[in-house]
């Protein structure tokens, strides 16, 4: 082969590498379904949803058509910076450039399961980085705490399936902690999110995590669903929240492909 | 080059022509935000935004919360199949292979500006693929009436800004005519958009355009934003749907890649 030759394949072979051909490979949805039984903190209005009308019209088509309502934060949904920090991105701000990104999956399902109240640190992290290489700016981290399964069960799922200010208390799930989410800062990461209810654990009563990221205008994922078909790297995450302007949050459809 | 390395390079060229690099190129947000002045059919409840709480907590954080409720036909949003086809996908179950894909952007400005009644026909399809290649299975084609940019004025954008029953006779808007819908099916589309409230026109009793694309599973994206930026082909559209348990649509989030 001539050079420029050489150097045209490589850069054909370099290219490849980080370009995803979407019309391949195959995706997976990590969304859970909006409807009665969605999982809302104890204190936040459920999802409802309201038939309009469903049947056969007198004009000889089938019709159906529903109205729904919700909390901005439940079912699998975004965290909006501005949800935890003065003047940061709502949830039609957010850069669509942090929004979409290569994965990488942190799995943290074995202290999940010895420990529910379990915080995944910087040493978890780093733990990770020691085998997979640094986190790099703009991923999309996803810690796989492998409590997805145990969705929309509340009280297996976050600890109580009661409602109101008194559960709050009673909440116990895995979160990241706060050294882990500035690691994550410090990355330059472009969003984070998690298979529980809150990226603070249950137990958190300052969310200084929540403050630690989106301070930093890091938005955060929660009850993303099952991730135990995803790569610990190689995938692109795709998370698509509605577009509320000035939104804390809201619904958020988040899917991986996988090459 | 020995002949296996050449194959290797000649597919590495293929994959390259048809693979985006989503960590590279542009993105462009075909979506509306959702607001108080968000377009809905004048029969169907507007979105609404209520706030839980915005400001300083005892805690020493800022905390915002908002609820939202709507219609779940309104502003940039999906009409999944079921909503005009009995059996038909609901939100929840349209493959995400028919929601994102290659962009076939076809320009009818010119058409709208002199016609608010206006049919994009099948004769309208053909011209566009004698420019640019047959539309091929799988993708996503989105019909730019040029009528985004009078989005949310409903008196200009739809006709009227009056709102009940009665005003429906009053809506002048362009939309996808049935000869050009069934066109679309026979290429085994992904799906399609645009930028009126509609993919009927205005003046549609029958709405025979939504039965002949949604009783073959085609889903439609309605008042998608500003097209002016995509071109014709080259683009890859991908349009996520709030994941709504048997919806008959919903907020819709839709933006472009270009590479
Ligand atoms: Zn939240
Ligand atoms: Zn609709």
């Amino acid at each position: 082969m001539t050079k420029p030759v050489l150097t045209l394949f490589a850069a054909l072979l370099a290219s490849s590498a980080s370009a995803q051909d979407l019309s391949k490979g195959t995706w997976i949805d990590l969304t859970h379904a909006f409807n009665s039984d969605s999982v809302y903190w104890p204190t936040a209005n459920m999802f409802e949803q309201t038939e309009i009308f469903a049947g056969h019209t007198e004009g000889g088509y089938y019709y159906s058509s529903y109205d729904f309502a919700s909390s901005e934060h439940g079912g699998t949904h975004l965290d909006a910076p501005v949800h935890f920090a003065e003047g940061g991105h709502s949830s039609d701000e957010i850069p669509i450039e942090q929004l979409i990104g290569p994965g990488f999956v942190i799995d943290v399902t074995r202290q999940s399961a010895e420990d529910v109240d379990y915080l995944v640190s910087a040493a978890d992290i780093e733990a990770f980085e020691a085998e997979h290489g640094e986190i790099p700016q703009g991923a999309i981290v996803l810690l796989n705490t492998g409590r997805a399964g145990l969705y929309p069960d509340r009280e297996t799922y976050m600890g109580t399936a009661a409602r109101g200010q008194e559960a709050v208390a009673d909440l116990h799930f895995p979160g990241l902690g706060v050294d882990g989410a500035e690691l994550l800062v410090a990355r330059g990461i472009g969003a984070v999110g998690l298979d529980t209810p809150s990226i603070d654990y249950g137990q958190s009563a300052d969310f200084a995590t929540h403050v630690a990221l989106m301070t930093n205008n890091i938005a955060a994922f929660e009850n993303v669903a099952d991730m135990s078909a995803l790569p610990a790297t190689g995938s692109t995450i795709i998370a698509m929240p509605m577009k509320i302007e000035g939104g804390s949050g809201g619904p958020l459809r988040i899917i991986a492909h996988l090459p």
